[in-house]
């Protein structure tokens, strides 16, 4: 039928009248998704220790309202309506990522039994409870049932929600959207085959870095101000933010101005606060940084898991490890800690930060065998969505794998298997984010450094505000319109690899520890 | 039509099981109520500034479910039926309560246009922007078209939700369920003749005690072990609750285990802190003392803000400002500030907070003036309700009334007519309940002593659990089963009356001023 231009402008005008009601749908599952972020924020760092009963009452409640609003049948027809508009597209890249990424997101969840939903909440908060006592008790069998049915439950998730994807790749998706479990296989092989004779160099150089520095006597409350100092200096708005202590750090958003980072203190080892802040404030840096009109909407959004982690380590690692931001941070540092750096220079601070140790523990670990750590994990979860791995075998291939990447077995489960938090939770896809996010952060400090002439004397004069603006740029401004891999692509002109990574800790492991 | 005792049996049935459906719904609309309460201590406490925006949206999201939830038809339906049913009359003393007082307050809901709702929430909203301005600028043209707007709205919102009472008493009914003005009236009245001539003795003794000791250097991390200690000593619960900072305290309840007292802290003023807290506490021990299982219904509520009141009152300044208090605590205050405390006694002290000092500002009054602070605000926002003063003579009224009671005017409206935020807030038969509460502490103190013996040693010695399990038993236990005044009447063994405080007043402050 012919369409006379008015009636062409007035069906776009309509499409327009849709989509905002699409995105105001969106807006109001994101308002009651953020007060659930708070929600848990409070129950993370601040609540009262026999208010969790009822606290879990209440999220269960946010979450019921959360999921009813994104699973509306309504909002289905309406974004099945707009995925054959001309809006979706001719519309701005913005609205034309939203409607598509809108009803993937929502296709997604309504495929979804509700029975499975409900299930997976409550065994995996059950699987938790059972996860404290393993680790506690260093007691897999206490854990192993537990494993069983989260992994069963995933496996369920995963072939309900993207039938059309291998498993292992449908449950990534949710963390790194397409994300595709061979390409990281590959990449994790060459950057595994690299990092084995790097760790095995440093443990046995005899030219070893000491960190003694670090570990003095750093007041807790001169902690408190020096970091505040830094992140501020890095760019994280406190006017916009706030940072707390808590056991475990993270950073939460609770809505597009309110984003909470938090760390731990240690007395007499002044890293454990002072990275633990940079890599949540990098977090926090890119959570300020999303375009605040589309707050709640897909291009409002992390790109994905990996992106966000490439954004921590790149001010954790990239930045905060360098010799040009000891060379301003030195004398800041000095002037909270007078004792304790008293004789000190920039280079012994920094020499003392590439300190490789090898550690059971993967949270403890230093920046180079990381990344072993997260791609065991990878290998063997993947193995057993795959059905290549039975759960009950996990403890014995978690030894041999640890034995073979760092030469020696953990002495218990405790310090083996049972030590992350993450597959009782149901976070099955979610490791290898980590290592991803450390191969970006290497990749895009190294354009970084590129793009912007003269980066090593503003770092070493404390700033910081070119690095900030090229980020906000070229990484934030684009939400999650791209998917990771394309965006790193786009924003350094080569396709994300782990070269980056792997050239960067030879460059700087290699020199502190006299290798060739 | 003729029943079998079976089918009377199943009727009883069904009636409990429809009871337990409207204490479900009841118990849903709680949670998100809950949600609302935990969103609003986070922002008095510790929101990042610019948060604030969004959190409005997130504040409005969850009272409008709030809001929806509690004048749900089919709640309205069921409470009808439950009102005609057998439990109404012959339940536990809670079941009948819990129906009569849930039909009630559905019933009030509903009266409600909902229009009359938004547009009050939305000029509160506006007003309170306008008194902060108006405070600032001691400028009454700001807030007086506000004032004219809200005082319509709320008489508006009177006939509505009770069309039986008279206005002030349907407003006054919001605050303290079954209050009624005359009989109020009628008790400040007798208050008020008693305590104007008490405050020019005290203010023209030749003989005044001094408050210089309390006006030394107490270090704030001091203070805060301190006034935390007795807190916890009194009986205030830690593990359901916390102790944090604001510069206008509070008590709010997050949960049924999740109470949160707020103080401001003076380095050279230690009451600040400690009545602050002890006021709090006070409030928290009455919220942590109501019937847990009850917790969102009303056998689980408080009784009134009075008897909330009383409360407070009752640790703050019967128990707070007591010789015997401070026989136990003085010791213990000198164990936190030895250079402040240094060559005092416990008498020192004590006299130090009996200090009578009228002032322009309610919140900065002491004991013996503060209810008459009150209770010109009740008779001028009484007669404003009733028409027989206009919201333009009130700057006027105000201060005649001011020079009346206190014998000077105040030099500003920012020290007189403007300086509370409760009528641009919409909080208009509000401040009653301060006075009531002063009345009913010093009534049920009184009954205290006499029901526990050696109560005197008893917090001489800093035990309190006699007393706070008397207060259990007595007040919190009942929840808002019982109206005001008959609960202090039950529990006192006498209608309550202003004639404890009157007494109390006279006897402590007439004999720190030497008065006759």
């Amino acid at each position: 039928m012919d369409q006379s231009p008015t009636s062409t402008h007035a069906a776009r005008g309509s499409e327009a009248a849709l989509f905002e009601q699409a995105c105001m749908t969106a807006r109001e599952a994101a308002v009651l998704a953020s007060v659930e972020a708070a929600l848990g924020w409070d129950e993370r760092t601040l609540m009262p220790p026999k208010a969790a009963s009822y606290r879990g009452e209440q999220a269960a409640a946010l979450a019921g309202l959360v999921h009813a609003k994104r699973t509306d049948p309504a909002l289905g027809e309406l974004l099945a309506t707009l995925a054959a508009s001309h809006l979706a597209s001719q519309g701005t890249p913005e609205i034309r990522a939203a409607i598509r990424l809108m009803a993937q997101d929502y296709e997604k969840q309504a495929r979804l039994p509700a029975r499975l939903v409900t299930e997976l909440a409550k065994t995996c908060v059950d699987a938790q409870q059972a996860w404290m006592v393993a680790r506690a008790e260093s007691s897999w069998p206490t854990l192993a049932p537990w494993l069983e049915k989260v992994f069963a439950l995933k496996r369920e998730q995963a072939s309900c929600q993207r039938p059309d994807l291998d498993p292992y790749d449908s449950l990534l998706d949710d963390y790194e959207p397409g994300g595709r479990w061979p390409a990281v296989a590959e990449r994790f092989e060459r950057l595994r085959t690299a990092l084995v004779p790097l760790v095995r160099g440093c443990v046995e150089s005899s030219s070893r870095p000491s960190d003694s520095v670090m570990r003095r006597h750093y007041p807790i409350r001169d902690q408190e101000r020096f970091v505040r100092a830094v992140a501020e200096r890095i760019g994280f708005d406190f006017q916009r933010g706030r940072l707390d202590t808590t056991d475990h750090p993270f950073c939460s958003t609770l809505g597009p101005d309110d984003c909470r980072i938090t760390t731990r203190w240690d007395e007499s080892y002044l890293p454990t606060a002072l990275f633990g802040v940079l890599h949540e404030a990098g977090h926090g840096l890119y959570e300020q940084g999303l375009p605040r009109e589309w707050f709640g909407l897909p291009p409002g959004e992390a790109a994905s898991l990996a992106i966000h982690e490439s954004q921590s380590r790149l001010w954790e690692n990239f930045v905060g490890r360098s010799p040009e931001f000891w060379e301003w941070c030195h004398p800041l540092a000095r002037e909270f800690f007078p004792e304790a750096l008293a004789g000190t220079t920039a280079a012994d601070v920094q020499a003392a930060l590439l300190v490789v140790e090898p550690s059971f523990i993967r949270v403890e670990a230093d920046e180079v065998t990381y990344n072993l750590h997260v791609m065991m994990r990878f290998d063997l979860e993947r193995a057993i969505v795959h059905g290549d791995l039975a759960v009950a075998d996990l403890p014995a291939a978690w030894n041999e794998r640890f034995g073979k990447d760092f030469g020696r077995r953990p002495p218990t489960d405790a310090e083996g298997v049972l030590q992350d938090i993450h597959w009782s939770a149901g976070l099955i896809g979610y490791f290898p984010t980590y290592t991803l996010g450390n191969m970006f952060a290497a990749q895009l400090m190294q354009a970084a450094e590129r793009a912007i002439p003269g980066l090593d004397r503003q770092m070493a004069a404390g700033e910081f505000g070119d690095l900030l603006g090229w980020l906000r740029r070229t990484v934030h401004a684009t939400g999650r319109t791209q998917e990771s891999g394309p965006l790193v692509e786009q924003v350094t002109g080569e396709p994300a690899s782990e070269r980056w990574l792997v050239e960067s800790l030879f460059r700087r492991y290699g020199t502190a520890y006299g290798l060739t």
